[in-house]
């Protein structure tokens, strides 16, 4: 089979009306990805010539999201079958001209991996395959699972609906998962002989099954772990999806090498890149497109998204890296410091309550506690440069665009307006004024004020 | 039954010892709400006549907290029987002039339903139905509770505690849950005539099944789901209880359409309530009091309470809501940012490191990170208005009482102590000096007098 | 055995390969201590004369860590029983001179219990006690652990290897856990006679069983829970062996008085101690060091290290405290408030956004919020103190070395530089200035200069 070409069909047309959502099901997101593109990305990894995503109509934003993927427009929900037939027409001139394979998979599957594909097209690839190859597995509780009939071939005989099955029948635990792969020219063939004189009316795809077997011509199966072919049904089944794939982010990251205290209070989106010897506190989130060096210590309560953080950086508790924050080696972010689209060099600290942001800090900068950039004047960003070596002082303000040059000290308190030169002092502050006496008196005067009050009231 | 009226006993003398604390321990909270609480929102669904809570002496505060329900002290501990007849004098001019059915619940199992409370009502209403109804429970392992044994009939022969049962009777998976509904007349009949002729020397009112049966008028049982009667009677006792009844909201909120990402990691009250399409990012807490509109997203780490937010609010990560704030629509709260006591309107957004309370927030005013609403002088709390449009810069302190007009501007590191007109610009701060080469004489200074220092000691 | 001496063995040679580290695997934390710690702290419970480490050459970090305990250094991984010897010499000393047990335990299974080394020693003790003690564990899946076979008499006939195994040895679910406790002069003559003669080559410290049963002197064996020796070989592995030591932690506070609401969102460190009728809210990290005393409440994401918390407190939500921070009793600190080296007296409060560093805080005095203490200014750290009664208006820097005195008042937004005298009023704040119409200039200004820009590029 290694030189006939591969089409998928991926179903996406389901409205999911048991989500109670606005947004169509496919796109309800998975470690942070739409569960559509984890399904992209699976299918991905077989290089085909061609993917159709079929959708209900007026499903706009699928279509966007699937780009560049072509979508066929399933007309009404009448069956898995007629969602395939859907995509008959954006397939035909690859199909017209050249032997090809067509896999269909749904896209509310998000857990669905690229062996087991693999083992599928494979299946196929053997000298004598069958034509058509389905996908089955073995749920703890088979429940109202359809189930799969085989022959003494072991080859499959047909699909029998939980609703239709016998109670020898519903004996069986091998369960179909609904995905299919095969010739083209055979699938699309056994799809328009679909009959649909059923309880739904609807044309199934399972039922090329027992087509396939009564021409005698029956079609294999490969079997795969049950967590593979969860989908996704309700908010319900979305939590249960996205543990599943927590688990296996998480896994991943041990089995690399990384220290997870509780991996269950750790949430990863599927990008997360963690080094080696890196340590993960309880109760940190990653959102997408981290990448995080060796031996990088992050404490509980962090929360980062779209940023790079080089070895030995030590990071929280309560640091919030926002995208564009680029840490340099060895930099420590501490507690209620958000950096946004920022770079610090190798060395510099911010370790206590402030906001960095579209800024460049030097290499063992030192910025103080409370210190904010003032990078937006309520009609556009502004840049705030730190050189290396600065030192800014506590609960200061530093008001973009501006630079502190390197080994510049900036007085806690200050309010900096205009450039800082290297090595210079800047203050900006007022002057201190103690009034003796005057905290007492006003003490005094307050509980008069109040003792009057109370009496007007009394 | 349905022109007879209700009268519930609710006991809750129990001193709870295993819970090691000064509260009694039908006061310790589930879900942000004393567990005696949730048992009176439970049976309140019946609409008693009357409500009757015992109480041990000296349990002043379980009083003041299930007012205006009414307590009958227990004089002293001598078992659930007796615990009852001390709600009788309370309930005898209700039973006296009406035929009146009691119901008998224990102020330590807040996982009680509504549903369950129905069907045992039903249970004696249905036309012959038995005098007393109990309720019965099949646990997982039943352990050491007691056994119901019930006769030929279905109806209840009798109760048998762990300790006596034989080994046949230790087979039976149906367990008594003490609950119990009945003829007030006659549960008060069979109560009167226990016996405390035990090893504990205590009346029970379990006896009371065995007594029915004898006089050859048995109870009837109604079954319900294990988890329902989980009593408390450790913190360990009491974690497992808020877990069920945790995974009882989350899976409320997700059946209304509510995106939990890591449902185990959100923690509700009980009278949490959230809008269609909300997304709650893991690691949320709700206190009590908390509605939440459409559309809006809350990420990591917030923590909310008495706070109402509109549709398509955007919340954190790391954001507070105190008691009293209310969010107009598209709000933005983000980073370490505390709201209390505070509406802010439509569009407004404070999205880092401030503090804002006792203060009104225009529709679309901007607040810079580090504001500091300084609502507080020692002796009152004053507030700030911030007119809508309005924008703060960053790292300001607004004194208040103060008023800033819609559209005015307040520069970055001011400290605001008078009224800002409207579209005026406001500023406060120090002006800044620039002293070239400070820094670098410092350093050297601070080196030389660190030389000196470590000279002298070497 | 009462008047025997007794020495022990930790194994701690293995590279832990499987771990991805460059940290030796015993070193790696749970519950924030290296494992072998938590094994040494178990073992010294018997009150050893003598505990020897066994290391691999290049492991002084290792041996750094046991300080004061000995080391001896493993030349090469030739098996359990090869290990054992290694620590032969350090211990001659002993052995040539009095009757000597000898304990073998490893410094890869952090979770054994005192109690069961007890139950161990008394095995021993017991007359007509076997020469040596094995000990034993039944899992809940056997898999692939080494077979203890008895003998008619309960005696150990041999230890088989999975590996070797027959099926109906296979079916014995009594597994070797390798511990070993014996006479010392026996034990290292029954090592001294181990062969090498398997498929590694190693010398195995079980294979003395056989040899022991073999001369006719069997050994006894004990059994224990199967977690106690869970043993850590990859990150998964210590993820699991930190969550039953963390179940035991949180079951420890809860059975001693203390109300976790999600136990499983609660990180302890092996040290932390927690007073009666403490509530610990969802999601709180304890670092080493917390002490926490009685009414306690710890609100969600809190981070505790190295702190003393007295009775009566209110943390968080999101409050840090670091090594040295002293809370007297009524102390409230609370959202995005760092404490670091810092005594609060009783009643003080720090409620918002604040940094406490390197200071003391009189009773009852009060820190308004996004308060900092100017600690550090490059080059040395300095202190702040704060009077009893003191009230620190927001948004306030206190430059250190720096004094308020007992009932000072300090002015929103004020930097404070000079020391302020008991009950005066300290103030230090640039001056307001309210331009008019200035903010709508300024925004017309803006939106020109945009349209002009816009108009370039257009």
């Amino acid at each position: 089979m290694s030189d006939r070409k591969l089409a998928v069909v991926i179903l996406a047309a389901g409205k999911g009306s048991r989500m109670k959502s606005d947004l169509p099901k496919v796109l309800h997101p998975v470690a942070g990805r739409p569960m559509l593109r984890h399904v992209q990305s699976c299918v991905a990894t077989l290089s085909p010539e061609e993917t159709v995503v079929v959708i209900a109509p007026g499903m706009a934003d699928v279509e966007a999201a699937v780009a560049p993927s072509r979508c066929a427009v399933q007309n009404k929900p009448l069956g898995t079958g007629h969602a395939v037939a859907a995509a008959r027409e954006a397939l035909q001139p690859l199909l017209s001209i050249v032997e090809t394979e067509v896999l269909v998979v749904f896209g509310d599957t998000p857990l669905l991996t690229a062996e087991t594909l693999s083992r599928m097209v494979e299946a196929r690839a053997a000298p004598g395959a069958p034509e058509i190859v389905g996908l089955a597995f073995r749920p703890a509780d088979p429940a109202h699972y359809g189930r799969v009939i085989l022959d003494d071939a072991g080859r499959v005989e047909k699909i029998v609906e939980f609703a239709d099955a016998d109670s020898a029948q519903r004996q069986i635990d091998l369960c179909n998962a609904g995905i299919v792969i095969g010739s083209g020219r055979r699938l699309f063939d056994l799809i328009e002989r679909l009959g649909s004189d059923n309880a739904q009316g609807e044309y199934y795809l399972t039922d090329i099954f027992g087509l396939a077997h009564h021409e005698g011509r029956p079609a294999g199966v490969v079997e795969c772990p049950a967590e593979e072919v969860l989908g996704v049904n309700s908010r319900a089944d979305l939590a249960l999806v996205e543990g599943v794939m927590q688990d296996r982010l998480r896994r991943r990251a041990m089995d690399a090498g990384v220290t997870l205290i509780d991996p269950a209070s750790v949430w990863f989106s599927a990008d997360t890149m963690l080094g080696r010897d890196v340590t993960v506190h309880p109760s940190v989130f990653f959102g997408p497109g981290v990448t995080v060096g060796d031996r990088v210590e992050i404490r509980s309560f962090c929360h980062l998204e779209g940023a790079k953080v080089s070895d030995d950086a030590i990071l929280g508790p309560f640091a919030r890296l926002r995208p564009g924050a680029r840490l340099g080696e060895k930099v420590h972010v501490g507690n209620f410091v958000e950096i946004k689209n920022a770079e610090l060099g190798a060395g510099a600290k911010a370790n206590h309550l402030s906001y960095i942001g579209d800024a460049s800090v030097g290499a063992a900068a030192n910025i103080g506690a409370g210190t904010i950039t003032c990078n937006y004047d309520g009609f556009a960003k502004h840049r705030t440069t730190i050189g290396a070596g600065a030192f800014i002082g506590s609960n200061t303000a530093l008001v973009a665009p501006v630079d502190v040059g390197p080994g510049a000290l900036v007085g806690a308190g200050s309010t900096i307006t205009r450039d800082v030169p290297s090595d210079a002092l800047a203050v900006a502050r007022g002057e201190q004024q103690n009034r003796e006496g005057r905290a007492a008196s006003y003490r005094a005067e307050q509980k008069a004020k109040k003792a009057e009050k109370d009496g007007h009231q009394g």
